[in-house]
């Protein structure tokens, strides 16, 4: 499989919505990813920030076929279907693969900590030899700040050696560029493709060899990081840059995937975004509002969602 | 409900057989479940060290089922239910209440660190609405060196007061004395009822208003444990405690659940339950031998277990 059939430039972990009954709401998931397309970002559905986590295997299962229904294109997504469970990991991405999805994005198997490479090797072979099907393109998932299991430069090496090709590349959501740099100059040239966990390091990463980005804030700026994906060669990059990660500052300054939904809420006119599930709590009405203060005293709007 | 009809006492989280294809192997769960109700030991399954986070929620509901169709008593079962999704900690405790288990054991969500209070309250107060049964008893479980999430003091006096009865006591497995001694001397009074989490403070937990343990070394020396539970306010209690520490001090120097796993694999000459599931790796060969040549030095068996 060449490069040109790999999942590139940026993606959004795309926030999941729920009812007033905390039931996942199908029908504005497809609108929110079909807006994500429009803007030409991919759509890493059950990430980090769409409290995917906070789903159970059948719900995750239901809202995929539900975007598969409506037409969404399953090629321009990335489900994330790594699980503590083995079981849930190689149900999800079985799933993903039977509805043609243009990759994976796999947490390791998060609820031991101190696990060793030999463990965490074994959990992603045992998923792509049950899962078996040679179209599988696995990016490995590195967020240590939350999963607080690290995927490692050897465990890479040893996946790439015994699945070349099927184990495609890496989220790296550790904040931290040196591990991001450590991913791209070992491993860039065998194909793996190197996605940095946010838009900060879009520049950067794209400058060293990266293939685009990850990140929570495309679901509320989408068309601006797609845009600097897009022209990053050219002379205003570093502008763009600038001010994306001024956007970006003022929702760090917030819970982040509560603040995500309060936007889109704002936003889009539709204030039942705001519900996030336990364990997180949504915005007060306070917080809701200085977010929005602020992003207004910075003239950031969100035209297109309410198109 | 009066504290008598409450479960007390030592309960092992019963460590998960698994086939060579890595599924759960029912058959051995039971049979290993009946000998340690033989030996006066409750069954706290799904827990940590029975690779529970491991398992999906199909399967120990597969688990359960078998357990109770098998005759296993659930008034002695405490199975752990809590889980990062909602909607998995509702359909798991709905149905060990539907089986009768004396009560559940719940984590808190762990995929996300730093949460609040108020979406950890949340998180637990959804699960009984939800489930909505007068019957059931839930014990929150504080493991902050595994799940990375705490259960603080504000949280349990907030259940406990939203939720009398209900909230019925805590597993604390924070290996800190200082944490069981504050959960018992500010709830204990309450009908609170405090497990430390390892053996290693069974005496002492007793002494100060705890009712039992629940710990992983009661999967490989339950009758032991289970005497000393028994006899605390007899004269040889200090030496029965100093003997449990040097059993599990053997077994602390391994990794915990491969280590107990070689241990029954030996001692009840059945090898296939050396098997873990990945992320877990089992132990070598090596580290077998030099575990059960550790255990003989100390005249250490499990003469029941061949039965």
């Amino acid at each position: 499989m060449s490069a040109k059939d790999r999942i590139a430039g940026v993606l959004s972990p795309v926030v999941t919505p729920f009812k007033a009954d905390l039931s996942p709401d199908p029908e504005r998931f497809v609108r929110q990813c079909r807006w994500l397309l429009s803007q030409d970002v991919g759509l890493a559905v059950f990430g980090t920030n769409s409290e995917a986590n906070s789903l159970s295997t059948d719900e995750k299962v239901e809202l995929l076929d539900r975007l598969v229904g409506a037409g969404v294109d399953a090629g321009r997504m990335m489900p994330g279907t790594g699980c503590c469970a083995l079981t849930d990991s190689v149900r999800l991405t079985a799933h993903a693969m039977k509805l043609g999805c243009g990759g994976v994005l796999m947490l390791p198997p998060f609820y031991y900590k101190g696990v060793s490479d030999d463990g965490l090797f074994k959990n992603f072979a045992e998923v792509i030899e049950r899962v078996g099907d040679r179209r599988l393109r696995i990016y490995l998932y590195h967020i240590p700040p939350v999963s607080q299991v690290a995927i490692t430069l050897p465990l890479i090496e040893r996946l790439l050696k015994a699945y070349p090709g099927i184990v495609a590349g890496a989220k790296d959501s550790s904040g931290d560029w040196n591990n991001t740099k450590a991913y791209l100059d070992n491993f860039a040239k065998q194909g793996f493709d190197v996605f940095p966990g946010s838009e900060t390091f879009l520049l950067q990463g794209m400058r060293h060899g990266g293939v685009g980005c990850i990140s929570v804030t495309a679901n509320v700026n989408p068309g601006a990081i797609a845009r600097l994906f897009a022209t990053w060669q050219t002379a205003d990059a570093d502008a763009q840059q600038e001010r994306l990660n001024e956007i970006r500052g003022i929702f760090a300054k917030y819970p982040m995937i509560p603040a995500l939904k309060a936007a889109i809420a704002h936003y889009g006119g539709d204030a039942s975004w705001a519900t996030v599930r336990p364990p997180l709590v949504a915005l007060t009405r306070e917080q809701a509002a200085s977010l929005v203060s602020e992003l207004k005293a910075r003239d950031f709007d969100m035209p297109a969602l309410r198109g």
